[in-house]
């Protein structure tokens, strides 16, 4: 496969949407002009996830450069925003970490069973998530046979779970969100822990979890007893969900896997293609999962 | 090195102390014996870490087949009971999670800083945590390229997590323990939430840690700024504790590493060793971890 | 998917063709009784991958149940055997490390180009090569970080390639044959030495090799200065092969990769399936590989 | 730890001896200082390990910048040159895969055993012999899950290996060498084919090793049936050779592994400190290695 160089004159003609991966930042060469063509865009960085500049320019630190498409962006979540998708003009699509945390807590918050106060996500993910930078801590003999947390408390996926647990909520909320990096390539886990205002069993959530998201393909409940690995759900497209409820301590502890790669990028940005075309939303993404 | 049949009145002569390692509930055939004979003791199971038989019968589903002995015993964690191990007949060495957990909180408990209705304690492993077992489980191929949670809300370090923290508390108090699975040989890394009661920054708090801790050789407070690896205490009998806390949300993120088979087992066996005997408490454990 | 009790009569009916994958040796009891219905095999076992009994029962250590039927079966190399795999009653599937060291060597043999009592195989698998053994040796902490010969001068698929090479040579010949086992899930590498009887560059080699296997559509020859790597062949059913010639000792070095799972194995059942019902010969095998 | 400037002067009054490690060709900015003072050097890199400035400049490419020291300088393998480390004022550490090669084959070399034509070496290292580089091949996400051969016939150790064996066989002689890159931190592993010229068993080479090697506290010449693994000798300064006569072809393949940072680098570079200084051999190396 070769590269050429960028050119949107030339490119433009080519496609009635693009797919952008550029850093945060750097794509306000690129997406205006071909906004002005009339294109659409599935777009991979923070620029388009945001519906408040002041959330993003605090949390990235830095000034974004195209508020004014903002209005024309929506999140591109597909469980919470299908519809919105279908006809928007950019889609930003979701960050992995987000993903897999928005989709763990969406019925327990959009049910109000839980304290929005005391919400933590502790999650892992594995080395690709990182891309492919070839800075030391992302070293074979620097990652391998360790395990660590970072950017603790200050992780810029916070605030895109924040935004979207709060539209769910209804109200302002926060959350404690924790990444850790795990000595494989692909997968990511969120172990997230919520107190519950009211009295549910396991098997009583895991029926509101399953019929939350009876409509989606690629959300999977798993039944009482089993719990979600990354290896079931690499290099495809599904979300993984199980629960447990502490009934000594009435906390509700959800775990959700992805591939961070799959469902968590490049595979929900194909999903994103196929609800904004009217095409079947599995097309290209029938693979069930490598395991071994 | 060669094994030989178990024969109690052949070894009782060699030795005034005796390590036992054998899985919780069986070395009752063993340890009365050898407490008959006037012999000290190391043991590495559950049996000897409880204060209470009904805690023990409850969490390990089993009868206590040596609750008279139970009196006789201290819970070996050094840095919370060291004037006790010192005359103690059998020492009940810790869980590798409990040690990991207790140490990383024991400071904030003692000093009544956070509220102790919201602890949660998400902790990993690397697979020898789980023994030298050939459950299909711990085979290479489902082991590799995978993370995932296990014994949500039931593990029974929980129960030893809790028994010391009450008694740092001067009150009952539960916490979420959740384990994980890491594809590495060694290493534990505990992430610890609980919520501030008061207003204390990072800084504030790691002084507090260092003062908490400025006796004890084992454990090593980070700077602000720095957090707890695996690889940095692998090979090793240290822990190391790092802590942030989330101005936002007023709760603080502990994290604590060690390496489960060190400070996490034999390596804290040797060091109540070196304590029930007056030697100085770091010999044989000078290794300052594998790094790589 | 649910396993049923085996039931011969009762599973006879549903197709024509079966692919078995019972250890050599037990499918005795299920593939005569297969073959009496006209019902067509591919075997994944030992059993019927050669030609002569006595080098099966002296390489296995055991009796051959079913010699009677050897008759019938063909070794399942489409490369070498597509023509008769075609109509075969029986396909022997090959064993993954013949398929990768043949390949690799059937072009330098057949053209006559080395000296064929000096060949060397040394080869390397991913732990899935071992099957899904709960043994010791592939349990995770035993096998990660580790790199080790097996079976060394012993293994059994030293007699399958030298039935395959002796055919191609016309000649009976023996090799060297080292298995190592290597800390990852999938791939098998060989690295194969043998010397010129002739000069020839590098180039002109694989220009031979090019020419050799320019109908194949899963053999890939690289080009000079490429080598194959086990991840471009992870997940596919291609061998990739590239090669050297070490001028100054007047040697060549072939190095072929294959997935152990893929064309050593499932992958290689159903390109010999696809020979079998005339159907296009990647039908359902059009996997690239994984890389990531 | 801190770093200084490297000031000649300043550090040349501080110690007798002096360790380097730079890039080869670097040093030559750096040892002719210090031989001028008079000290003594244990050089890692490739400038002090051979006799002949031209292999040196036609394996390394380069010139070589100290020629006029090599006469003051001695290949560092204890096992071969103990005498002349004793008193040389330059000792060339070894390379890892030279040590582990050379040490494999030098019974059956000395010993005139093996045809000198047929030598093949296929060795394989954990990732951290390419050193604490940041090139994407060493990112972790490119090396684990791959096995790879690399620099086939044109290794420089190639020309180390032969300078070595080439003085203990007594005529020039040449070998394939053939190095692999194994998902792992440490470890090495050379697997050695030569064809005997005579009759020997297996258990009657194991004789001769262990009678050749009976002086050599750091060499470990496994009994038959049992054959190395880098995981028992990771984190020593020990290599274990085994070997297995492969009686149909009367050949014989040496296994051998090291710890390519211990044997193969700063371990024997302390080994040759200590032979050096009249210490006793092992001194600061005891290790047994980790295994786990």
């Amino acid at each position: 496969m070769e590269c050429d160089e960028l050119d949107i004159d030339k490119i433009a003609d080519k496609a009635e949407v693009f797919v952008t991966a550029l850093p945060h930042g750097i794509s306000k060469e690129v997406i205006p002009k071909l906004i002005e063509k009339g294109k659409r865009i599935v777009d991979h960085s923070g620029d388009f996830r945001y519906k408040s500049v002041e959330v993003y320019e605090k949390w990235y630190n830095t000034t974004h450069g195209m508020p004014h498409l903002l209005d024309l962006s929506v999140y591109g979540l597909p469980e919470l925003h299908r519809e919105e998708i279908k006809n928007a003009q950019i889609v930003g699509n979701p960050g992995c970490y987000p993903t897999c945390s928005i989709l763990g807590l969406a019925p327990l918050i959009k049910n109000r069973l839980v304290d929005t106060k005391n919400i933590i996500i502790d999650a892992a993910s594995g080395v690709s998530g990182a891309g492919r930078k070839t800075d030391l801590p992302y070293q074979f003999c620097e990652c391998t046979e360790n395990f660590k947390a970072y950017n603790v408390s200050t992780h810029r996926h916070t605030s895109e779970i924040e935004q979207e647990l709060s539209l769910l909520a209804g109200e302002e909320l926060t959350v404690s969100f924790t990444p850790h990096l795990v000595p494989m390539k692909r997968g990511m886990l969120a172990t997230i822990y919520a107190n519950l205002n009211c009295e549910k069993s396991t098997s009583e959530l895991i029926e509101l979890y399953k019929e939350y998201y009876k409509n989606e393909y690629f959300v999977r409940i798993l039944d009482e007893g089993k719990l979600p690995e990354t290896k079931f759900v690499a290099g495809s497209n599904f979300i993984d969900i199980g629960l447990v409820v502490d009934k000594r301590l009435n906390r509700v502890i959800v775990l959700s896997a992805i591939d961070n790669l799959g469902k968590g990028a490049a595979g929900q940005a194909v999903q994103d293609l196929n609800i904004m075309f009217g095409l079947p939303e599995h097309r290209g993404l029938e693979n069930s999962g490598l395991y071994l």
